[in-house]
């Protein structure tokens, strides 16, 4: 009864036909790994910020915990409500305006519900570059992006998703409208509002719109292929890079044999360049000018092998053929898919710490699941590696993940924290994590945490049950 | 009877020695531009951390408020206690240790009382930069940089101190050690502590230690000078800088007519490079290849002529040369301090949003102050404009300040708001804006900041009476 007068309310705000609650809502409550189903009272789809803040009112007055998703792409279950039917799950999907471009002061403002490709090419189009990309981007929302703080594969220039915002707009637990839509590069008025928001989960307050950064678009972009003996050369490469190349780096990726194995075993009609490489590494060099881009790739190189860096090297020579370089790196996830599930971590550690880590953690591995097999690969030169454990050869996967996941999780997040390491580099807690957290981080930490989601959302009424 | 038992305790806690509460004590209670003198309970320099937690419980027990104080070089009354003779001065300056430099990370972990400038040696000495640069660099400290969000000179490429720093230490209200000294470019896993205690100017915790960015070191820095004949000229002249130098663009001063005039009336040893321009641009670009910088820097003025954006320019031809024309950029504020006290502004601005609101409030104080002086200088790259309003020629300063200076800030600061900007750039808001910033700021910015503060101290102990 109550809850029917909530649902009368809601649809008075954003329209009948946009509060669902009948059919399949799968779109909505089934998270894209389909790990996480829920149930929700209802789908709310508002098209602008009044409503959110009209909806989060209403919710407010009922009691209802709201869920809010963007493109529900994410990989730890933050977005999908929980099973008990009660929770109103607010989709931003609909609130997609661009609102402004602008040009001379490098920054555009668009709604949350702007896909992430429609953000990059909304700015390509005025001859810019939104720097952030990640796989999902066809379908995941840039409210999303900075509630979860993305990441991706430029980050090691321009940032994670953090970097990459001057201002946010945020519907509070009381569903007021917090306009903080700045275009400052400078702003010292004040606590800082926007980085609390970015990356809480939704948890803190509902992100509605975003000033972003834009930046020039290179000219020039230039691709390598880059065969290493082994980990501790990787990073020898990767800090000689960062001298020689500085701000020019926009791509350093790590890739272990196995991991092109699979590449190859399971997509053989793509190319194999160097493939005997213990280890690849996939440099990409950004500049304003080809042949100086290409210049300046080529000597790092050369410089790499004489000093025993690098054993083998390919440049590539057109788009395609770096297009074909970063579609290597880019088929691991799927071949990984292909050779049947594995245990997936998102870790973080310091460049340094990384020789040591894996000498170390491969060794206890195998110890632990004799025959295990690592997918190592990642994004080296943001110290962040997806280290994914896969069955042994021919075993079942189900069967191997029901009986070491526990203590695989334990021996790798054990051994990151011993290096100082992170157990989430960027996907976040959401539900996956919210009871491993606390095992990581300090009591100290937890209780800043938990002290600011106390100020903020006192009733508990924002994403309840994911991060803390 | 109760503040000795408070004292002997502090004795205890650091040593009788580090404890002052007689002589003068004009260091610590006196900020520098002489505006604002407090009496102190005592000074207490604790040594190292456990110090710093160990007096925060004291002072909690007897109730007692702590400042705390790095450099003392703030511009805002932040560092330096009221009146009252009950705060406790907690001076982190003797806290000077490196504790490691990580150059495969490019890191390096500090005290919180390093002076700024013995960071830069150090990472200098490893072959690094730590680009954070400021006139106060001799005498500030990392953590009060990081406590004030500090700015400089080197914001367009590198950023503020908040982009500059991986991890904190701090102390907190309760005296509780909260260790987050991490060098991960990546951790996703709970609320951004970091940066809610940077630019939190002392008031929700203090600041012990950081783990801060390192960058490789430019082989190549040019400098040019370059005329402008409008402040329109000057922003198209940075977007082009921008899509043709990228990253390379690491300064991009502005500097009106008055302003080097004001430098060549006081300092009329000084070269005066472009006499005739009506605005002046500082450009400098940082590379890896001296001749490829040369060649990039002139082929942009070149191209800005031809565009009609820049009128003439001279590019330096040495070191000494590139250091005469900052030395002039630098030379401003003390012109300006010798040609008698005048309003200032360190304001923020989308760049866009410059040209008309010069343009607009210019006019404006011409009609509210006949004859005053306008000294407008600043990093245009940042959007950050210092502008200054210095009495009409002839008449007495402080005449001036005690008639206008209500009105003028008005005037400025509600243009300031009218186009977007900020009231505080880079100085903060310490005891000198704090009834000001209400007047600016959205009564929701204002209620989450007091929630905040009251969450994670509530009994008002940290910095009372400062920002909020």
């Amino acid at each position: 009864m109550k809850q029917e007068a909530l649902l009368a309310q809601l649809a008075e705000i954003v329209g009948s036909s946009h509060v669902l609650f009948e059919g399949d809502l799968s779109a909505w409550e089934l998270d894209w790994r389909k790990r996480y189903r829920g149930k929700a009272l209802a789908v709310v789809r508002p098209v602008d910020t009044a409503q959110v803040a009209a909806v989060v009112k209403a919710c407010a007055a009922h009691g209802a915990a709201l869920v809010p998703q963007g493109g529900n792409t994410g990989l730890v279950g933050g977005g999908v409500p929980d099973d008990s039917g009660t929770q109103v799950l607010l989709s931003l999907g609909r609130m997609q305006r661009v609102r402004q471009l602008d040009s001379a002061n490098l920054t555009m403002t668009v709604d949350a519900g702007c896909v992430l490709q429609a953000v990059q090419q909304a700015a390509d189009a005025a001859g810019l570059l939104f720097p952030l990309s990640l796989a999902a981007e066809g379908s995941c929302t840039i409210g999303g992006n900075l509630a979860t703080n993305a990441g991706g594969t430029q980050v090691l220039r321009y940032g994670n998703a953090r970097e990459l915002c001057l201002g946010l707009e945020v519907v509070t637990a009381e569903g007021d409208i917090w306009d903080g839509l700045s275009g400052l590069r400078k702003d010292n008025t004040g606590y800082d509002l926007r980085d609390m928001f970015i990356g809480s989960e939704g948890t803190l307050g509902i992100i509605t719109g975003a000033t972003l950064k834009l930046f020039p678009k290179p000219a020039a972009r230039m691709t390598a292929l880059a065969a290493c003996a082994d980990v501790p050369a990787a990073v020898d490469l990767l800090t000689l890079a960062r001298q020689r190349l500085d701000a020019g780096l926009t791509g350093f990726e790590l890739m272990s044999a196995f991991a092109l194995q699979l590449v190859a075993t399971h997509f053989p009609q793509l190319p194999r360049p160097l493939p005997n490489a213990a280890w690849a590494v996939l440099l990409e060099l950004s500049g304003q000018d080809e042949s100086q881009a290409r210049g300046a790739l080529e000597a790092l190189l050369g410089e790499a092998m004489e000093q025993g860096l690098v054993d083998d090297a390919v440049v590539a020579e057109s788009l395609a053929q770096s297009s074909a370089l970063w579609h290597l790196r880019e088929s691991i996830p799927l071949a990984q898919a292909e050779e049947g599930l594995n245990i997936k971590h998102d870790i973080a550690l310091p460049v340094s710490a990384i020789p040591d880590f894996v000498a170390e953690t491969d060794a206890a591995l195998a110890r632990l699941v004799p025959g295990a097999r690592l997918v190592n690969f990642g994004h080296l030169g943001d110290g962040n590696l997806h280290y994914n454990v896969q069955a042994p050869e021919g075993g079942s996967a189900a069967a191997f993940l029901a009986t070491h996941e526990p203590a695989v999780n334990t021996l790798v997040y054990d051994a990151v924290k011993r290096h100082g390491g992170s157990i989430s580099a960027e996907h976040g807690i959401g539900a996956l994590k919210r009871d491993t957290l606390p095992l990581y981080k300090s009591p100290v930490a937890l209780g800043l945490m938990r002290a600011i989601k106390q100020a903020l959302d006192p009733h508990g009424r924002l994403n309840p049950g994911r991060m803390l």
